[in-house]
């Protein structure tokens, strides 16, 4: 096969980034293919679907917060929906886990960022469930557990679906002309020579090497230009053509819960229009909760940073052990309600974690543009990183993310780049 | 055992850390161990021991010039013999190649570094072999290779005995009480928590991650710091920890050359005092080349970029055809007295590719500091990075280097890290 633009993961990345150069670039063909059989399948469908707009570095807020504005512009004024829930998130914090972040949050304050804050009182009055301190219990002090000081409530933040975000984005695609084949992998890419003299061992090391497209499980699909938006996976297929994809996968658990002993908690009232439990990152336990209210669970993340390895897995599974041996020692403590509750589901997915800055890379070679590096929040950035890739494509200085803003191209690139490194 | 620093790596990072390590702590037991059987027998024995002070980003020049200044030291004014010479470094470049490098000679320049340039009049004076002009060479023109158009000298470069600065490193660190053992493997990082409870499966997400110390293949040392200087292979104690290295492993192979007919290319006179070839960079080619006069060969490294794919190796070859179906096409065209000559040797290193900013790493977790990613320039800043990683250890803010310029420790590490990405 032979198309313009061969777009390698149908993951939200993959169908931003190949609707938007379909979107620019109407008369080209733009093929997208995906290993499995349905947009969003991978890491996209592992993600707690949660943004914010909760983030110092002026480039990575200003794409988080395009593509927010974007999804409330589909959620509010098209025929998709996509079940944002503008919940809020609540950042639960221990006298030094908050004096750590303060400053920070007084920095996003002072960028314009919506934040209420809640002092112990107003936390238990709204929170029945939470225990904030610990007075008298011994085993919580010995666990060096910090009661709970005060609350951080970002409001432009909550969460959608990343099912119905997918297949939305590949509506949209599909809508234009672009052509999506599923259970289609991509095993190689192809690598060329810049001038070809058709010697077998092209590239060699006095010639410009340049992608040609990608070799699949349906055959070779040659390419002027392969975007390669694989997620952790990526690095399989840049690896052995020695690019860098910037970026170390590391798994993240999550578990399902869903109990009446649960519901108080889960239909918090107060925090949101909703009237249920925001997004609560509680720091000191190591996870952070979502309400979903459409099934009436609770969903938990296992928040791990060191301690969880880094290593690519091609099918990643929770471990019951993260939650029951692990996280559940301190949740139980703030959170009793939690007590002999077992999950009922659980899965894993992977994070691409750029741990330089933490911010996405749109970054290229003769022939391949790459995006990724999104660090666990490749959701709420989606739709302006496939805006970076079509101006990238196109060879622009800037590109205009959604309501007008626009970002310089090269700022998220490796060669060029030029940002602060997010420190929230 | 139990020590106070234990050292993994006794490649020269390892060996100048340990050592700077004990000199600053002469009371604490700091242990050093290798898995090899001798000092700088991993992918410091693989470098060719070149160094150059062509480097445009301040910290990083500076790392680098405090390394030569104490090697001219230790040569001159020490009974060490680390077999340096200064020979200068050369690159031949082509049109485009010095249209894109001139503003950064330019740069170089300013910034007090030592350059001279030859036009190709004066270059085919001095190196009657090279070919500067493939006037009628039709093969030449097909394959894209362009005349080379100026030669730039770096004057403080040259390159020093891999093997003899690793012995004198190890005497240095022995001399002050240091301990080594040779032959022992580090297996895996030892991971506790914080305020230890004694239970299985700690570190728990809510406690802090200390590194105690490592699995040996001699058994289990503890250590209050363990310092990972591993290089390439740092990636596999630091994956399973969550802790990200910063760097990707790429191969560099590299092949010697003695016959009569490349005498008059190795014994160059003109450029330096030893009257050999300088370190010569061909980068149209691909390769460079360095007089390794003690024995009257020439070495030969492949400069694989894109093509040469990342992934750590236990113990990397030499693949001929790197050079025989490869680099050779270009090379004869600039160099025909390499026309039909085998090489006699080859073997092959690995890198530790910090493609972010090309500059070196001295990061810490509790328990832990890792020195890594000098990209291919460890040689020529192993002294100085060892200087950092003991005033890491002992908390300070800036490290001072030989000679009596300072860098300050955080600069370099990645929470904190502020330097400018190296684009020379």
């Amino acid at each position: 096969m032979i198309c313009d633009v061969l777009v390698i993961g149908a993951g939200v990345m993959g169908l931003s980034s190949a609707y938007h150069l379909k979107r620019l670039n109407p008369g080209k063909r733009v093929v997208l293919i995906e290993r499995l059989g349905a947009p969003g399948q991978g890491s996209t469908a592992k993600s707690a679907g949660g943004y914010r707009n909760l983030l110092l570095s002026g480039t990575n807020r200003l794409l988080a917060e395009a593509t927010i504005e974007w999804l409330r512009h589909i959620q509010t004024e098209t025929e998709h929906d996509v079940k944002m829930h503008n919940t809020s998130y609540l950042y639960l914090l221990g006298e030094s886990q908050y004096g750590r972040r303060k400053p920070l949050f007084e920095e996003l304050g002072k960028a314009g960022v919506g934040l209420k804050t809640y002092d112990t009182g107003e936390l238990k009055a709204l929170i029945p469930d939470l225990v904030t301190d610990f007075g008298g219990d011994e085993e919580a002090e010995m666990m060096g557990l910090e009661p709970i000081e005060i609350g951080v409530q970002g409001l432009n933040c909550g969460s959608v679906d990343t099912d119905s975000l997918s297949r939305c984005l590949e509506a949209l695609f599909l809508g234009l002309g672009g052509e999506v084949h599923y259970n289609t992998s991509a095993d190689r890419l192809i690598l060329g020579a810049e001038k070809e003299l058709d010697l077998p061992g092209e590239p060699f090391v006095w010639q410009g090497a340049v992608v040609k497209g990608a070799e699949t499980s349906r055959g070779e699909i040659r390419a002027e230009t392969t975007v390669v938006a694989a997620g952790v996976w990526s690095e399989r297929l840049l690896d052995p053509v020695g690019f860098d994809s910037m970026t170390r996968p590391k798994k993240r658990c999550m578990f399902v819960f869903k109990d009446p002993g649960l519901e108080r908690l889960l239909y918090t009232k107060g925090f949101n229009e909703e009237g249920v439990l925001p997004v609560t990152q509680m720091s000191d336990a190591g996870v952070y909760l979502k309400a979903e209210a459409s099934e009436g669970s609770l969903w938990l993340g296992v928040t791990e940073d060191l301690g969880r390895g880094y290593g690519l897995e091609d099918d990643p599974q929770a471990e019951m052990e993260t939650y029951a041996d692990n996280a559940y020692h301190a949740l139980v403590k703030y959170l009793p309600c939690f007590e002999g509750v077992r999950p009922v589901n659980s899965w894993a997915g992977q994070r691409a974690i750029n741990r330089f800055d933490k911010i996405p890379v749109v970054e290229g070679m003769p022939g391949l543009i790459y995006v990724g590096g999104a660090t666990g929040n490749g959701i709420m950035k989606c739709e302006s990183l496939g805006r970076v890739v079509a101006a990238h494509y196109a060879g622009e200085e800037e590109a205009e993310l959604y309501g007008g803003r626009r970002v310089r191209v090269s700022d998220i690139s490796v060669k060029d780049r030029r940002v602060e490194k997010e420190r929230f």
